[in-house]
């Protein structure tokens, strides 16, 4: 008998057959004996309508306001899932985050979640009830309603499975698990029986888009066991875990992409001292985060400084550095949307050599041109031209014998 | 400058748009300096769509978890609505039951209100900002999320006003006002400029649809001042309060009607005492409601009871009384769907003989005949056939010339 965390995504819980579908699946593990907690997301489809409803009234609506419009979402799902539990006759019971006392701050659209007091949830447990929590949401220290952001679901699910001290937190999504790389781009790509925290984090962070990157830091950070997997069969999916032996043989784990970035380049900048944090402190001001950072001394004792930041924000970015170059003296500013940016992680790549000079030489023989590189202890990543992200992706996966269920760890 | 709380039904928020509409009003009552609180119903059509997705999981849903679901509905309008003002610069914010402090019993789907802290809402109020408040729902002791029943939004405001010792509460509906009668089938129909808590309650238990009936009671209570208008046009409405001398002087405030009665006639039962307890404690057991009771003794020691139920309890009432009457050795049951109830209610009639008597004859000149009949101090209701019952009505508003401002108080 254990106890599990179970979070469902908006897919798998998109209408209501879908859900009687997936609170059949929890009813299984009931009936093994298990203490079962299960947190929903919003139907499919149902903050987008929300957020539209919104936009009606506010090009850009209150986010207190916007909040309390958006939990709605999780609420319907839940209310529907114990609806049918109860019909069924399954004991069960739906609670929102006041009452499943979800703490958070008050960063409207972005809370973060400050504490979990469990007691309304071992009670409902003790009593032999699943019960199901809305997802994405929290309320602040007066009972005001948070949500977490995008993803936020996942985050509920690992801080409850965290608080609870859960055997085990089951993220539901639309994919079998955690792929080497993107299975739509790259046909080998094989899915990972398991993986680590930290390789995880990163890849959260480059690209994959499986689980939500505050999720896996709480998970590491409390040491929940998580496991990624689809409500549409029972393949075991991808444990995400603390970092044992086995991976670290494993020289990369994964491929990741992402076409989110854009990249701007000051040239001719005077080369003098503070230039460059003026320019990035004015930047951050903005509330816009800078990624790579790459800064070239030229001949003449002007610079050039390229870097990148989401694509989303490259308007503001520029409506900010424009003034400021022309008040330093400096010089062109130009930029660049279509690139992307691809990197390979593996915890195994700490202790080898070489990692990143196989990546450079297997792009390099596709004709590939790398722009930018950053790297750190487990990942490498180059900022390339957008269009050669596929063949990218594939070239890397194919030159770490990613295909390959236990690659050899030694370079070949 | 006031303290006034305002009522803003489905059809006044249907959409965005309505929204917007609406919350302008709100703000003209605000820039002369009045505090408001604003109480909101779900959008039209909202509540049926969410039953409507409930009932696809359950035929009949856990009720506890049905208000969770039916709950978001009313969420959904009061932050579109806060959004709305906000954009406009207005300081404004929604509360929901469990912030507001609405806390009632734990009857899901008809909770009583038992109590309402109104700490935070004073705080807002001292803000300058205008707070608005999900109708139709509470929360119980422990936090979990109760409504009120149909109509319940109307209760919500008055409990709000009566707490918060309001100068005013104005339910705004898409109706002008109260009517004499309903206006659809009686193109003579006149609004009240006003009207005693007692007539209102009496109409609206007899199937004027105006205000929900608890809201009323509520109202009389606490002293709080109602005034019914509409939101689609600066009209004065009607004010519903205390009785006052003028509104003595007015025999007959207004007729009403209902078709949602049926008939049932148990006859030939043996006349001995206790017959009539027992079937009529059985059917209280079925939580079935009987209005009208009429009992005749016929000369053979057998007697015939009548009475009336709701509709929808009809087939349930037949079923609890079949058994029951073969066992106590009776008679025939008959029952009749087919029936209406026609009333009409008025302070003035409680000292003035004869108005039941020219209720009555008024009908007989039509042909109508009167099946059953119940008075009060200030109401007369009889029984008729139901496709009497636009005839009835036109013909009593005539004849207690409700058409007129101030009819005479004398019988003519």
């Amino acid at each position: 008998m254990a106890l599990i965390v179970q979070k469902y995504g908006g897919t798998s819980v998109a209408n209501p057959d879908r859900i009687a579908n997936v609170a059949n699946r929890v009813v299984k593990g009931w009936r093994q004996g298990n203490k079962m907690v299960v947190v929903l997301s919003a139907m499919a489809g149902e903050t987008d309508r929300l957020i539209k409803l919104g936009r009606e009234l506010a090009d850009y609506p209150d986010p207190r306001e916007l909040d309390v419009l958006m939990a709605t979402g999780e609420q319907v799902t839940v209310a529907l899932f114990s609806i049918y539990l109860k019909a069924q006759g399954i004991p069960a019971t739906s609670l929102l985050s006041h009452q499943a006392r979800i703490y958070t701050d008050r960063a409207y659209g972005k809370a973060r979640i400050v504490g979990i007091d469990t007691a309304r949830i071992r009670e409902e447990l003790k009593k032999g009830r699943i019960v199901t929590v809305a997802g994405f949401q929290g309320v602040d220290e007066v009972g005001d309603i948070t949500t977490l952001g995008r993803g936020g679901s996942d985050t509920t699910a690992v801080a409850i499975a965290a608080a609870l001290k859960a055997d085990l937190c089951e993220i539901y999504t639309d994919v079998e698990g955690v792929y080497t790389t993107d299975p739509r781009i790259c046909p080998k790509a094989r899915k990972l029986d398991k993986i680590s925290y930290d390789e995880m984090l990163e890849m959260a962070s480059l690209g994959a888009k499986v689980l939500e990157i505050r999720s896996v830091g709480f998970a590491k950070r409390y040491g929940v066991p998580l496991c990624v997997r689809t409500s549409f069969n029972d393949h075991p999916g991808t444990l995400v875990m603390q970092e044992d032996k086995d991976m670290e043989d494993i020289l990369v784990s994964g491929v990741t992409y992402s076409k989110n970035d854009a990249r701007v380049t000051i040239s001719q900048l005077p080369d003098r001292p503070g230039i460059a944090s003026r320019i990035f402190n004015k930047i951050a001001e903005g509330n816009i985060v800078v990624d790579m950072i790459i800064q070239n001394t030229s001949q003449d004792g002007r610079a050039d400084i390229t870097f990148t930041v989401p694509k989303a924000d490259l308007k503001n970015t520029l409506d900010i550095v424009q003034p400021l170059v022309a008040e330093l003296g400096g010089g062109q500013i130009t930029s660049d949307e279509h690139i992307a940016k691809v990197s390979i992680v593996g915890v195994g790549m700490r202790n080898n050599a070489g990692v990143a000079a196989r990546m450079f030489s297997s792009l390099a023989a596709e004709n590939i041109n790398i722009m930018m590189i950053s790297t750190s202890e487990i990942k490498v990543s180059c900022i390339i031209d957008e269009k050669y992200t596929e063949l990218a992706v594939r070239t890397l996966h194919d030159a770490f014998h990613l295909e390959q269920a236990r690659p050899r760890k030694e370079l070949t």
